[in-house]
């Protein structure tokens, strides 16, 4: 029944008595169960089982009928969580999201989501957390992980990414193990740690992204995920890729936000505040922080280290300019085409590369250690420096928050970056990104340091809330916003001072008005305040 | 000239010859430079030479002309910072203020102040975020501290609290001492570390409220903070004590309170969430704080350890119940009869405790390795668990952030406490403390599990936005704002559900209404929504 190609992933032969089709595994799943998947940023994740399981509510009606408390470390391939939404089988899902459809789901109020930094959510879940309502035990019922392969001691070597499976395994009452036979193993990519509760936890004695800390198996000097072979109730072989889409290409604005922070931290270098080779960066998903990483590329920083969350396509480019000496990361979500040039120099890559789970990556301890740099992109900002990095007018999930708050609070040099502007159906220029009183706060007014758009950016170290306004409406508004900002704070420094409760002026009945107006009509170009 | 008191204090004969009085210290002080001060929370700081300053202005009528750019760990004396803001002799104050005229001053906005995370305070100044558009170097021109001895090598020891000495003596131009001989010397019972920067900075190797990792003078064994002595240009002797006032008593209200969260702790230990001696307590300043360390000190938990960053007097209770075994901390805040109490039985309370940089007191890398449980209280907290910290009606600066976002982010447990209603002068009831939008955001929904009112406790963990409004309006609201804020939210989430976007249910346009009733009517009861 093994085919050679699983025969030779999985190297404890008894497993291989698990072995299974999809279809098998139905039998596991009941209404209501805890379930956690593998996966990060939609790679790495369980594809066979989660799409019989889709098939088999299609088929047999069972829409609302089969609904799961779904736990991944962060986002899974569309095929199999946003069509698990579409299938209304997603009751509750932590802690992160991204989709269509799953979106949806959550906005219409029919799937319970909240957002948990990416750093603590491994973390509360093996405190129990999240399972302390459990009726009858505190463990997930069952747990669905992809390996590329499995080691003797039955121990998991996942793919493409760590995210939370040490802990979900950890806190697994039951193991399905998708063994993926269509990508290469990924054995020795990984740096595995699990969770320890207090006061029993341990430093985490990484001073520099190069620096290993995990389980060894001391045969193969390789890490690997620990598991009791014993809980295993099914191997199933998976032939499906990582279902990434095209890499986001940088436009003229991104280039334009690489351009200004490239030169703010060539003035940093030079002042003296950070070293010649930078600090080890972080930077988030989407077109600029590829900009960014493409700008560096090709850029004056040389033996430059990452510590980051997720390595894009551009990151490719940066090892291969020899600029970039070694990065660290939880995921790595390359389209298929970066996939292809990854595995063709595979042997090149991987000495410079870790993938550690997604509590170490995203670590406090070693940000604030490694004095990193962040660079995140939030919905909108507002003029005293305030993030939005979720919602829509307060009320609408677009993205999960992710790591942004782990890096941007711990980060020795704490970056936002968008542009100023965002087009609209109805409008060209579109909304601005910056606004009197962000809709919805994730990262504070005591978390930044500079914020920047095509426009410029704004150093906000060491100024007072007012200063800040004044710097961020002069250096990042766009030209269509730039006046109605200013007259928002003009008229709110006015009104405040007279009161003396001048220290953030703000007026409370019109700071959303620009949100209120775009509601209503479509725009946030309003007539005044 | 030195009294015998003082020479047995000053264990480097040099630093003698630069003996003199505060008068004597004028010559060194012009308009516009950047000065450190020690303290933290009103102990520990120079007296002596603010109070000769302060003298100076208002004799020859300097007032706004002798003007300051003052950086303090966290707050001091009124005596000293606050009536230098009466004097209008402070330009700049960072990162923490607690006062009467500092406060009017901020919110006239005649003082530029911003909250910094006070673990973040001392790091960014030594990366020389606070001096870098200084124009002549990049240090602090001045800094007084406060030393209860100076040892052999010249180094200091401090009093009552290191907060962020350490660092503000790393980044000094020049160097003046108030040697306090009116105070014990406090030797011994301090742990100091300085700060190292990116890449080379270390682990802080503390697995146990009790572990100590500080420079070590090997003649005696026991820390003080490294000078180099040829910066110092001044000895001054003093004889002030610290100003504290009266402990606040604990009420009706925080003995509720403090008694919901003891029955609380008690369950998370039952269900084995938390070991039998609970883990490392972090605990705020106020009544509130003083009750439930007073609760504990009658409560049913032995053995316990605090890692938090100011001890208040009620701990002197948790000493002597023999249920507190050790305490980390960077401040000792008692009242006039605290410090009595404390000095009587030193040699018994000092094996019991350590006073470290408020750097390592509320590093996130320690608290989240000891899992601390962290209480604080804030100005108020929203439907949806966001925490205001810091700010009246979203523009008047009540008082700095503190440490609370330092132990709330990163803490296993993050608790957050507060009476459910404020008394006004108009209004018995007074306003709510629980709103549908607070109107400053320090902490986000993503770092709080808990929050209690003398009503009850809230438990959020696990809970999706709308199950936490539910739990929150009928767990903690007060009666006389239960419906009112239940209408808003069943508004709210109508408006929304019905538009798809109702993750987080608003409505922007009323999302402050009790609020702007407030500052328009002086009072939040408005007729609905």
């Amino acid at each position: 029944m093994a085919s050679a190609a699983l025969k030779a992933r999985i190297r404890r032969p008894q497993l291989l008595k698990k072995l299974m089709t999809a279809e098998d595994t139905l039998q596991f799943f009941k209404p209501g169960q805890y379930m956690g998947w593998s996966g990060f940023t939609g790679v790495g994740y369980p594809k066979m089982i989660p799409t019989a399981l889709a098939d088999h509510v299609e088929k047999n009606n069972l829409q609302g009928k089969l609904k799961f408390n779904l736990f991944v470390g962060a986002s899974t391939g569309a095929e199999t969580e946003d069509r698990w939404a579409t299938l209304d089988m997603i009751d509750r899902r932590y802690p992160h999201q991204v989709g269509r459809n799953i979106k949806k789901g959550i906005n219409a109020g029919r799937i319970r989501f909240a957002d948990k930094h990416l750093s603590m959510f491994p973390q509360d879940l093996v405190y129990g957390f999240y399972t302390k309502d459990k009726p009858d035990n505190r463990l997930l019922d069952v747990v669905i992980v992809e390996a590329t392969a499995i080691t003797e001691d039955g121990w998991v070597v996942p793919g493409a990414s760590v995210g939370a499976t040490p802990e979900l395994l950890q806190m697994a009452d039951k193991i399905i193990i998708e063994v993926n036979t269509r990508i290469p193993s990924f054995e020795g990519l990984h740096d595995i740690t699990t969770c320890h509760q207090p006061p029993s936890r341990l430093p985490y004695l990484i001073m520099g992204a190069e620096d290993r800390i995990g389980t060894v198996i001391i045969r193969k000097m390789q890490a690997a995920v620990p598991i009791d072979p014993e809980k295993v109730i099914a191997v199933v072989e998976s032939n499906l890729p990582d279902n990434t889409g095209p890499n986001t290409p940088a436009d003229e604005n991104s280039r334009a936000i690489a351009n200004h922070l490239i030169d703010f931290l060539s003035k940093e270098v030079n002042q003296g505040r950070l070293p010649e080779n930078l600090l080890p960066l972080q930077s988030g998903i989407g077109n600029i922080a590829n900009a960014v990483i493409g700008g560096l590329a090709a850029g004056p920083f040389e033996d430059v280290k990452v510590f980051t969350e997720v390595l894009q396509d551009t990151f490719l480019d940066f090892f291969d300019s020899h600029k970039l000496k070694y990065a660290s990361a939880t995921s790595i979500r390359f389209s298929p085409d970066g996939f292809n040039r990854f595995y063709d120099k595979w042997a090149y890559y991987r000495e410079m590369l870790v993938l550690r789970s997604q509590q170490v990556s995203n670590s406090p301890e070693i940000i604030r250690r490694l004095g990193c740099i962040a660079m995140n992109t939030p919905v909108e900002f507002d003029i005293y420096g305030h993030g939005n990095s979720t919602m829509v007018c307060g009320s609408s999930m677009l993205n999960g928050l992710g790591g942004s708050a782990d890096f941007l609070r711990n980060a020795k040099l704490s970056i936002m970056h968008t542009p100023s502007t965002r087009p609209t159906k109805s409008d060209p220029t579109g909304v601005s990104c910056i606004v009197p009183f962000v809709s919805h706060v994730d990262q504070t007014e005591h978390d930044l340091d500079v914020y920047v758009t095509e426009q410029g950016l704004a150093d906000l170290r060491g100024l007072c809330p007012r200063e800040r306004a004044e710097t961020i409406i002069e250096n990042c508004a766009h030209p269509d916003y730039k006046q109605l900002l200013k007259d928002y704070y003009d008229k709110a420094t006015k009104v405040c001072l007279a009161a003396g409760r001048a220290h953030e002026p703000h007026m409370l009945d019109k700071a959303f008005k620009m949100h209120t107006n775009l509601l209503e009509k479509g725009t946030m170009k309003i007539d005044g305040w």
